[in-house]
């Protein structure tokens, strides 16, 4: 019986836990371009205008910009991320 | 019996699956700053030098500047994330 419950349960744990699964959605970036091997994103920095808000959350739907969706995922999640925010100085 | 499986099953995900656990480490932020409530980093653009990449991957240790840390993250947890690289025009 022990073993027939230790089966089941690791059979249970191998289908629902998401870090358990070899398929598993990663945990920093879940959606965006998962088709490149690594999300590299290069600027000229003169083309940068007044200012500009990088996501750091992986969940923008405007990435590689910030669009605010960092603050329902850290809601929903109870993290604490953001942008990194470039401007000109007045 | 089926419910003591379903119950020693439920217990174990609980206890096992970092997903489920309420004190889980956040997905994306494990340990940068977890005592602020959102990290957001600012900068003038002018203080820029010729080039700057930002960690996206929340692993450096020289964070918000990228240091290479989302290399061994990427591979051992099979994530495609990198930095925001920004540079003057040469
Ligand atoms: S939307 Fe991702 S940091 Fe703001
Ligand atoms: S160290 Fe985090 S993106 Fe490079």
């Amino acid at each position: 019986l022990a073993a027939a419950v230790g089966g089941v349960t690791y059979l249970t744990y191998k289908a629902f836990c998401p870090r358990a699964r070899p398929d598993q959605k990663a945990a920093v970036n879940p959606n965006i371009k998962k088709n490149v091997e690594k999300v590299v994103d290069m600027f000229d920095l003169e083309d940068i205008g007044d200012k500009v808000a990088f996501c750091r959350c992986w969940r923008s739907k405007n990435f590689p910009y910030c669009d605010g969706s960092h603050t329902p995922y850290n809601r929903e999640s109870g993290d604490n991320v953001g942008p990194v925010c470039l401007s000109r100085k007045k």
